[in-house]
């Protein structure tokens, strides 16, 4: 709730906020927690589909159940699951206030044609004109988008592997952050930033990325 | 840590901590999460290895660097994986000082007979004399002792599978722990204790397993 209120303060437009992530809860505990949340929060609310990180799915009945709560504005969905994401998309077709956002940026292409709006694509913080480009072109130039969608899966081969554990997404885009001078690479506990080696590795490999794009 | 002083204060033997459980850690981050953490203890400090949890495991290598830390005295293995639980039992060997503990009860019984020392287990706080009992048979009385497993697997298969989450377990054995007295059901956000149905359930359930305990 303090990161909440400081995110407003900030400017933030929206929170997303990962369901509890130990002990995982069942969809009508999901639910109450969702409901129980909203009337605290400061800004517009989007849902966060992480089964990978929480263990806990948000089922197609459940988005169904809270998307009718002005407070919630869409869903973030990071399964990876295109199946799911069509159903989403099935499910909001003419709620022109609710967004789908794509996690993975793989995917984000296949979002957008499958009638998604967007992507919250951690390598749009490295390099933000590639996936405003990719968004656009998906609407309307497909093999430009093809191609877009190309360097995003460049951008995941090449930047996202340097790292051997689940981590190394994160900490690749915040080793080029930090060499971009943008923002430094801390990591919190358990995690470190990438020591000497690994960001040797992602200095050599930013100006390719960066010539194609 | 405050919980860690508070338990030393209110005369807690040991401490045991999951690891981090959103972003799973590599074993080198988990060895230095553990190593950073223990200086800070005020008392003799057990791993946990919970993957189903933490989507983490203690690999037996991790275990083999971290048990000459003379705060280590042990671990709690509920990750229900025998032949791990057997590796570990084998790292073991010899070191009198060293504890080998077993989350599940269904398996406290296989967990001594393969050189294990006893169980952290959920039952033994509502049934405390039953495990005790099935802990000492374990050490010479086999008949017994199997007599004693299939009284912890009534309680399993009657107690804990009231509910229908993951959570099932403890809800069960706070309801049954408030129905004899001992204290509140009250469980932390995002769950609710059993409401009035489940509740009537374990009310049901309670006499039965006690005759037979």
């Amino acid at each position: 709730m303090n990161l909440a209120r400081h995110s407003a303060e900030s400017g933030a437009d929206a929170l997303v906020a990962a369901p509890p992530y130990y002990l995982p809860e069942g969809q009508p505990e999901l639910v109450e927690y969702i409901r129980h949340l909203l009337p605290e929060l400061p800004l517009p609310f989007f849902l966060y589909n992480m089964p990978s990180l929480t263990k806990v799915s948000f089922e197609v009945e459940t988005v169904r159940a809270l998307m009718d709560d002005p407070k919630i504005h869409g869903i973030k969905d990071s399964s990876g699951n295109m199946t799911y994401f069509h159903r989403l998309c099935g499910l909001a077709r003419g709620r022109t206030d609710w967004s789908i956002l794509m996690g993975p940026e793989e995917l984000l292409l296949d979002a957008v044609l499958a009638g998604g709006h967007g992507g919250v694509n951690g390598g749009a913080n490295v390099f933000p004109e590639l996936y405003v480009a990719l968004h656009r072109a998906a609407a309307g130039d497909l093999v430009r988008a093809r191609a877009l969608h190309g360097m995003v899966m460049e951008v995941s081969t090449q930047l996202y592997q340097v790292g051997r554990h689940s981590s190394a997404i994160i900490k690749g885009i915040k080793c080029a952050l930090s060499i971009e001078g943008v923002c430094d690479d801390f990591m919190a506990e358990p995690f470190h930033r990438f020591r000497d080696q690994e960001r040797r590795r992602v200095e050599r490999v930013l100006p390719g990325l960066k010539e194609q794009i």
